[in-house]
């Protein structure tokens, strides 16, 4: 039998022609080229062009070239959403290099070893964060490392802190402006290198593809509807999972990015009414944030203000509420290992006419996959079969999609385990899926409590927990009992001037919660989170249950 | 020197979780999933909904599997806008096989052609249709063809006009509900088989990939701004360039697509107002219907209707009268070579406060490289260099993009000749690029006249000529000439109730253009077209100079 693939085979190989390498590096580039005077950067009063933003990526590498860095070399950032890592989400991989970003709230024993884990070649600091680098670096013996100082007013630059040290801009000015970057060969190739938050103990090194980012990039816009030249405050720390994808987004879109470098509820409201601001994203942290300001910061809008929200389910509360400032919230799932984003909780008009109540319950779930996600589906735990769709049948989520990370860096076991022979990546999220198919997430899989052989979710008892108008933040975990196996202890930090007793509690839990589900000890504490506001209870496990 | 991807290359490499192939396929399922209760497909009153589409296609490549067909074989399909046509767009490649529509309006010889030189193993025929297939078959003795026949109300299908015939319902109803289908195992197979539509002399058969097929349904939301779940009118036939993949970007964001079989000005304002259709897209042959159409036909519109205009440079008075109606016009450029449009006349919204003319001016431009093109030059005629921005110097319009074909079926040095190296593709149609880098088509290559050795756009000429009121179609053409070596000549075809002389129409040109590009002759008659109102100057050629 002849197929037309068959009798082509010999002539219609790819080309240079048709088969282009997908990276995002292409949305700068073109528009660069079609939108080049629309506004890219803005910050501290000073807006750069994607013209300009884009010349500036290019004299980064092609000076990193000059500096001797060869292609397929990590470069480690460790700095703010300032113009400069807008810059470096680009910038890195034109130079071929692989962008490994750090969590500047680390401490500084996590950021020596991810350092010495990801074995840069070189690394861009922000000036405020020298001194801590400082100490990392010490800390494993590398003090030889090329630096390069992003400026800042505040921190006066010591130029003999480090042996080879220069400043951006001038790093910049070494770069030959005739120079020209290339495409990755093959689109496979690394683009980055994300170490994952920290909820589960010792960070690992995800390993991202430039095939994955570019779909991730565009296929945000049918799925947030995300206009052309959209307004957009980078609220979310670019150095956690590429800040979303979203600075790509923004070059496909010749968007304008506001750029802040502290986050408070005054610079977020101020800014998104000088600037009228479309689009901006933030963990349910920030959110909670921008609820609980003061009246005096807060601000209402009336043009619309899209709002993407990850990390933790949100409550209902605080969505109710940041909805009343103006704003629309659009809730989405992901992992540092799926580039951020896979699911989101696609609205349906028809859902316009429920109550608030009901509309926010809905949007509290995560919803259905991305344009640009295979496939979600939920995992019976004992069978490992598709759960039914009764909202009530736990199981965990698995995703295929294209913008799945290539593994964990030096790591095969961990990546095998979590690739589980290939079909499908295991998220070690547990959630239903209620009856028209989107999913909710009732917990971890590592936090889920099992008490006299039933499961209780955590997350739900901490829902229940949120109720009450002094808990700032709550967190269920299991505590070991010779009767039941384990049962539920609750920790919670309360709002400041708030007071309440275990009874209170117990007693606010007893009338929404089963007997099991109920907390069997109240414990008030300051609850350690990640640096992206995610609660950190592997912490408390090993505090509480030493 | 250690490298990311050459530490971990051993375990890191594509799986099935990560390494999903891309293919429109991936969003007809994601939207039956997530959107199935929307509507999918009207037509004749009667609305199906995605998940009903989605079933039927699931259906019908099962039907062809138990049929004997093997993946990689040809269907082709002979029909128009019905809905059984946008099921087709998915359900072949949901088989496996490779679709191959052919335009209705061709003679019988050339669907003879193409059907001999295609090999399909099934054709699938509109019941208006069959008796045009059967002399088509019987000229190339092929008369023992599987036929599904989509039933038409008037005419009747007569079940023994052919050995082997199926109506399309019968045949889906032959499917297995249970049966499941398959993404190819590569992204780079076959995806349809597109003849050209002649404007160059003998049809070829360009292969499109699934790859292409993803990219250009997806890159066209950001660079059309399509929103979520637009009401989109099928004017574009589906036998042309896959109706420029609409089909596909409806499944990608859960349009409700209106299928219209035959096109009237009446149809189409009805449609529009009935529907409160949001996008829709036309040859220019098109929006001229609409501006010529009776004052009673025409509607004007409250709702946004967004028009995505090709295939010919419009005139500015077609543009300026269209948009008079309250429609928004984007002009796009591209070839069935490249999946339809790969330019589109961006707009820029510091254009909003030019005069009507001076945007008109724009929209007729084609613009800049659409969201997934890689990369569109202009390559001057005799040095090959890119052209500079003047608006002036002409060259020929050369590509690289994702959405690119194989290559021309079983044509080895068509192929090579179009790609010449490899690197880019020659479209053969040539133009100049203004300061802001948009590029303006003047002309196709082989229809540029070269007089006394200046060359004459037949295009612009063209443009003058249209400027007449009573001038239905324009097309110059060169006639040989022992002193010039060409001159242009002007075949004009008039409206009806109008008559200008000769005199006429060459005092009009010498106004507004130089005496070596006016016309030396001026001759009234019909003037020959392809099947997508192109002008098929190669037709007058022959018959003028033969």
């Amino acid at each position: 039998m002849t197929t037309v693939d068959s009798i082509n085979r010999k002539f219609m190989k790819p080309r240079a022609a048709n088969h282009v390498p997908l990276s995002p590096l292409s949305f700068i580039k073109r528009t660069a080229a079609v939108y080049g005077n629309k506004p890219a950067t803005t910050y501290n009063g000073k807006t750069r062009t994607w013209s300009e933003v884009y010349t500036r990526c290019c004299l980064f590498a092609s000076a990193i070239k000059k500096s001797g860095v060869e292609r397929g070399e990590v470069i480690t950032v460790l700095a703010f959403n300032t113009p400069e890592m807008v810059e470096l989400q680009f910038a890195v991989a034109m130079a071929g290099c692989v962008l490994n970003t750090i969590n500047t709230r680390l401490d500084t024993d996590t950021i020596a070893g991810i350092i010495a884990h990801a074995e840069p070649a070189v690394i861009v600091v922000d000036a405020e964060l020298t001194a801590q680098l400082e100490l990392a670096l010490t800390e494993i013996n590398t003090s030889e490392k090329q630096l390069i100082v992003i400026p800042c007013p505040d921190h006066e630059v010591s130029r003999h802190q480090f042996p080879k040290e220069v400043l951006y801009d001038d790093f910049l000015e070494s770069g030959d402006p005739d120079d020209s970057w290339s495409l990755p060969e093959s689109e496979w190739e690394a683009y980055g290198l994300n170490y994952t938050s920290g909820t589960g103990g010792t960070p690992k090194g995800v390993v991202i593809h430039h095939r994955g980012a570019y779909l991730m990039a565009l296929g945000t816009v049918p799925a947030w509807g995300v206009p052309q030249h959209p307004v957009y405050l980078y609220t979310v720390p670019m150095f956690h999972c590429n800040g979303w994808g979203h600075a790509w987004l923004n070059a496909l879109v010749a968007g304008s990015i506001i750029c802040i470098k502290k986050i408070s509820a005054k610079i977020i409201f101020d800014a998104i009414s000088k600037y009228r601001v479309t689009h901006f994203g933030g963990a349910p942290v920030v959110l909670g944030l921008l609820i609980n300001a003061p009246e005096i910061d807060q601000k209402t809008f009336e043009h619309s203000v899209q709002v993407m929200t990850a990390g933790a389910p949100p409550p209902p509360a605080v969505l109710e509420k940041v909805e009343q400032l103006g704003m629309e919230v659009m809730q989405v799932y992901g992992l540092t290992e799926t580039f951020g984003h896979i699911m989101h909780c696609a609205w349906d008009t028809e859902w316009n006419n429920l109550d608030f109540v009901e509309q926010a319950t809905i949007k509290a779930r995560q919803g259905v996959q991305f344009t640009h996600t295979e496939e979600t589906e939920v995992l019976g735990l004992a069978d490992n079969q598709p759960v039914p769709h009764d909202g009530k049948t736990q199981g965990e989520i698995v995703v295929r999609s294209n913008t799945l990370m290539k593994g964990y860096h030096k790591d095969e076991a961990a990546t095998e385990a979590v690739f589980e022979g290939g079909k499908f990546f295991r998220t070690g999220d547990i959630a239903v899926r209620h009856p028209d198919g989107y999913i909710e997430i009732k917990d971890r899989l590592k936090d889920v409590i099992i008490s006299g052989g039933e499961n209780i979710s955590s997350v739900e008892v901490e829902n229940v927990l949120y109720r009450l108008p002094g808990v700032e933040c709550a967190a269920v975990i299991a505590k070991p009992s010779e009767k039941w196996g384990e049962v539920p202890v609750a920790v919670i930090e309360l709002k400041t001037d708030t007071e309440y007793s275990e009874t209170d509690i117990l007693d606010h839990c007893r009338r929404s919660l089963a007997g099991f589900k109920t907390p069997k000890e109240v414990i008030f504490r300051e609850i350690p989170k990640t640096a992206t506001g995610k609660v950190q209870k592997f912490v408390l496990r090993q505090e509480l249950n030493p």
